[in-house]
């Protein structure tokens, strides 16, 4: 079949939107119609050329919602009509990793997922001319048909709307699971997150949720001090209005009754390294946990002391918020049908696939908190 | 009184014995006879001149055992004739990090001990022309006499030799703590050991302890392979021996079941930042903990990509191993006299205080695990 999609054809230039060709779905895969997608961080790191392992020409997106339309040979979980959130974590319950619970880190294709390809080595898109075109994150959901395994796909109630449970296929799950899943935040916990966009206002609600009492926002941009309200936030420091952003969040923290001082857990969303060592930094000596989220530029890397670490702080990452996509993944979405958790105000722009450009012209004007293409 | 002590007059001269002065114990302290010590890395890099923080002229020693002589005004938890374990971590049981039920990083008397000082500012020892003398780590046990804080002393059984159970006043305490308490190693665990020393070989004895299935030691002196083998090492590398040694520990850790490789735990013991990442980067992804418990040089900062974090690796460390020094000491002493800890094989070489220096030389020299000082 044809379908439209908008093409990543090399590192660094706009998205093009067309028509590529889509073969039917092999064994233990599915053809999915996408009706809504988000645009992440992610998709600009990889469409900028910043990512090392980008490969090109591909179809980006991750952040999608659908309905299956085909089933491959031998696929049960899911028929024609189910509605979906293609997961980029996929979850066998088979592998050492599922198996294991203690990640969510599934291997089952994780090899050829890396490479742009669907598992037995081959991609289902190409362009007009025959020229194979790249799946991306085992999901490219800047098309409106694409082909994912079935393992990398989480059923949901079919009452939920796409453009806005697109959201919990990244920044919704990532954000609240780093906190839930990952950090375990207890009830009276204190925190602080650094960068509140598309994530930390998440990882701010999630706070929220855990129960946690005081939630400090960190941002360079002014602007984002009202966002984070909206969602939770009890306090906020802008890193250029003070000296020493640690000291200043140390200060922040101390009691009558505690005068160490340092919040309880720190989340870095900002892919900053500098950042990441502040977040570490900032926690309170012998139980302080800090969670990676960002995700880096090429080559960089995290340095501290390792006194922090024998002090008792204790430094972590998370992928997809430590989420099992089929598990977990249906749970945020009747959470969100509950009105437990908020998405509505953090999809600020809807756009169509072919204004899907203006969208990553948003994210670095920091404009948008999420920007969803609607099919 | 007077007493015989070995002293560092400055940094990197050789400990000095001496007579000098020692007043009785104030309020909330104790007055212990050193029965004996035992001489620790940790005591080097002070006396060495390595430690910024270090302060002269002062009596080094924190892993000691001894009789309680004398108790000042408010005492309750020990009497004279008390067999005592001093504890360079205290435990006060009523500041906010003994309160926690997180950490062990008692801080009751943390500013003062840090200065070389008892809990009123002002120290016991002095020459015998006057000057004063500085405490370390709040436990100065090169003395035959000392004065400790009450909440720095472990009450422990009468009947367990002090020229053995001195060692758990640090190496013992701080190896298998390790395991115990902040790695918490479950049963059927791989792990990695990086350093067989004083250290080293307890961190083997707790995985032991804790039921590890692959035990893999690392150091690059071959005569340490017996060593680690006598507490329950299953394999040994020596990091001369082989190209990589991440990729080596991957490579030994690869099941048919798990191809992917790593240990579920490791243990830095050997203060070289460089060791500290290769410890981190050979844990399994998705769910490798490693622990830092060597002391670095000062300065030194440990440093990897965070995609090793994001990809589900925890970086954490350990001050003595975790334990709550008044509540975990006396068990630990228990265990030993039980035949569950192995202490005597570990103690290599006993002194006099007369040769404490030897003690030093021998450590250089890689020569001993464990020397103790017996007065």
């Amino acid at each position: 079949m044809r379908t439209r999609a908008a093409v990543a054809l090399e590192a660094g230039k706009p998205l093009e939107v067309m028509e590529v060709n889509l073969d039917g779905p092999k064994a233990g895969e599915v053809l999915v119609e996408i009706k809504a997608t988000g645009l992440c961080h992610t998709d600009e790191f990889t469409r900028s050329g910043a990512d090392p392992e980008g490969i090109f020409p591909a179809i980006l997106g991750h952040e999608g919602a659908g309905v299956v339309l085909e089933c491959g040979p031998g696929v049960t979980s899911v028929k024609p009509g189910d509605h979906v959130i293609p997961l980029y974590t996929p979850e066998c319950r088979e592998c050492p990793s599922c198996l294991s619970r203690k990640t969510n880190l599934c291997t089952a294709i994780r090899d050829t997922q890396g490479r742009g390809l669907l598992p037995d080595g081959t991609t289902r898109f190409s362009m007009l001319d025959g020229t194979p075109i790249h799946h991306y994150m085992g999901c490219s959901t800047f098309a409106n048909h694409t082909v994912i395994p079935e393992i990398a796909l989480a059923k949901v109630r079919e009452d939920a709307p796409f453009d806005k449970i697109c959201y919990i296929g990244c920044g919704v799950t990532t954000g609240i699971g780093a906190v839930l899943n990952t950090a375990r935040v207890e009830i009276g916990a204190t925190a602080a997150v650094f960068g509140l966009g598309g994530i930390g206002l998440n990882v701010i609600q999630g706070l929220k949720m855990a129960g946690a009492t005081m939630i400090i926002g960190v941002d360079i941009n002014p602007e984002r001090k009202a966002w984070g309200e909206r969602f939770g936030m009890t306090h906020f420091v802008n890193p250029r209005e003070v000296d020493n952003v640690v000291a200043h969040l140390v200060e922040m923290t101390r009691t009558p009754a505690d005068r160490i001082g340092g919040v309880d857990y720190s989340f870095d969303c900002t892919g900053n390294t500098e950042v990441m060592r502040q977040a570490l930094e900032c926690t309170h000596r012998g139980w302080g946990e800090s969670v990676v989220i960002g995700v880096a530029p090429a080559g960089a890397e995290i340095s501290t002391r390792p006194f922090q670490l024998v002090t008792g702080r204790v430094w972590k990452g998370t992928a997809f918020g430590g989420a099992r996509g089929r598990t977990d993944v249906p749970k945020f979405v009747d959470w969100y049908m509950d009105g437990r958790i908020q998405i509505d105000p953090m999809i600020t722009h809807i756009l169509s696939l072919e204004d899907i450009n203006k969208g990553f012209d948003l994210m670095h004007e920091g404009a948008s908190i999420r920007s969803v293409v609607v099919f």
